[in-house]
């Protein structure tokens, strides 16, 4: 059955390959577009509408330690928004510094995403933000404790009644996962990429359009495709070759069926040059090396060194252009009634 | 000889208290601004002159854990300017989660003050930026391993050269230092209360008025006085009335003096409504009780609670107003030659 679906896939992916390399000299923007599409200003969700007061209280609740059962960990202690939503590490630091399993993925961008998670155990951001903040290796908070820190301020109870005005008791925990991911759905970073998909054709230079070829002909846009340029299917880490050191069974945690194994979620390349280490576990720093293996697992092709330069070089154009400019919140003082940070 | 010391200084207190008695009644802003003095835009320091390159390049060391051994901790980590430049928690957390022995000071106008640490081991912030570095309870690094960090990220190095324009090889340990507290001195928080300083008598309530009478006339001015409320002067702990449960030793610890045990440099109160807990190893979660225990053990007075609470309700103007407004950098990438984290 795996076999099989390998199979399949082996022939979606040549169809799909012919299909590109059959325009795959021509890197115009209008060609290259429908590939990737058009990055929207705010990936919105109609079950949790982005609003400004939403995304303000996010913004707060993204920076606030308070969610953690020591008071210590944020969600931007792991994906610092200094730092290109990662914290740089091969696998991230939680609650007494157990080290956890694998590499956190950048927060930027990641609201555009068909799943999350690099198993993709949470269907969209909503979801996500609850699973750090209750996993005994990251955040080790409770709902409860969540919700009981937050009442016990009164200017999170006002800022909750203004981002839920429908709601008469708005402080809860899905709540507060709610405003973190509508804060997560306006960090989108365009790109030089997208300006010259856009039309400006300067906006790229030779060697990066040189790059942006070879990553069309190589087959790299089989899976790094759409606005997040990745991020929009799962996929089997050593489909062509077997990822001599993976041990991490990935999707197959979640879902038990065999065909799962090894199966990840296509990360997003948007920001790439400034997210290393790479892979699920962190493990290689280098990103020619990161591109090198991708091509032999996943396409069966040796990649020559130039052309891997080339790659590179394309890539570094993913990243945000103009910067992120994120102005820090001023978190409210607790409280008599505040639980004490239990670290 | 201790004894003699403290005989001496309550003299000075009681002729200060005498002294400010005098006018304690008129709480007009020209009887108070000879008390505290006017808040300066900026911190300098002709050691170090403030530069906006430097204070740029502090702003980006600020929030880099690359300069921590694990890569994980930055100043801001303890020092979080999103907190009003405080964690939050009784004594700090630090490398592999080992708690130290005291509360983290706000970093907010610590440059103001005469000298740093609890313990004024440090003689300013230029010196005091350097001792969580590579304290190994802290951010656990060493020069070496700091500087060679820096070196290897092209973008440091280029802003080295325009923060220290006249070194030839600027990425220094001690550098990097300075470019911190040059940041740092740029952290000045106006309150409300600068406003009523600067004559604006509606910028404190009636109640803070009463608040700000009642401060003076109890005697804290004698030492919460200065442009930053404190941090002008060293002061035993507890230099009417014992201290029960103060096991820290204090300015001893640096000088082996024995005049110096449970001697602590006096906190600033700027921002004090948002940096509890208190006391130099956080003990104390209620600004009341802090205001309480303070008035009992440094001026032997039994404050009623309708005292402790004006004072308080004056306390909570000298809160950041308009509110700190800081903006994230965007650290930039590692390279292959950037040592890796150490966890």
């Amino acid at each position: 059955m795996q076999k099989y679906k390998i199979v399949f896939f082996s022939i979606v992916c040549s169809s799909l390959l012919t299909t590109y390399s059959g325009f795959s000299q021509d890197i115009s923007p209008d060609k290259v577009k429908p590939i990737f599409g058009i990055l929207p200003k705010v990936a919105d969700n109609p079950a949790n509408p982005v609003t400004p007061e939403k995304v303000n209280l996010g913004r707060y609740l993204f920076f606030e330690p308070r969610l953690s059962k020591s008071a210590k960990i944020s969600c931007n202690s792991c994906h610092s928004l200094a730092n290109s939503g990662v914290d740089g590490l091969p696998t991230s630091i939680g609650h007494k510094w157990q080290i956890g399993p694998r590499n956190a993925p950048t927060v930027l961008n990641a609201a555009l995403q068909f799943t999350q998670f690099w198993d993709g155990r949470a269907k969209d951001v909503e979801e996500q933000a609850m699973g750090p903040m209750l996993n005994p290796k990251e955040m080790a908070s409770t709902k409860e404790l969540v919700v009981q820190r937050l009442k016990s301020i009164p200017q999170y109870e006002e800022m909750f009644h203004k981002a839920f005005p429908e709601d008469t008791d708005p402080i809860t925990f899905e709540n507060a996962a709610k405003a973190i991911a509508a804060f997560e759905r306006t960090l989108l970073t365009l790109s030089r990429f997208d300006r010259y998909m856009d039309g400006d054709l300067s906006a790229l230079s030779p060697e990066e359009k040189e790059g942006l070829k070879t990553f069309i002909q190589t087959g790299c846009i089989t899976c790094h495709n759409g606005t997040d340029i990745g991020g929009g299917m799962f996929q089997k880490f050593g489909l062509v070759h077997k990822v001599e050191w993976l041990q991490d069974l990935g999707r197959f945690e979640v879902t038990k069926n065999p065909a799962d194994k090894y199966v990840f979620k296509v990360p997003s390349l948007r920001n790439v040059t400034k997210t290393a280490p790479y892979f699920n576990n962190g493990r290689v720093w280098s990103l020619e090396e990161a591109v090198k293996t991708m091509g032999y697992v996943q396409l069966g092709k040796n990649l020559s060194d130039e052309e891997v330069k080339k790659i590179v070089s394309f890539l570094g154009s993913l990243a945000a252009e103009p910067p992120l400019q994120i102005t820090l919140p001023n978190l409210p003082p607790s409280t008599a009634k505040t639980p004490k940070p239990m670290p």
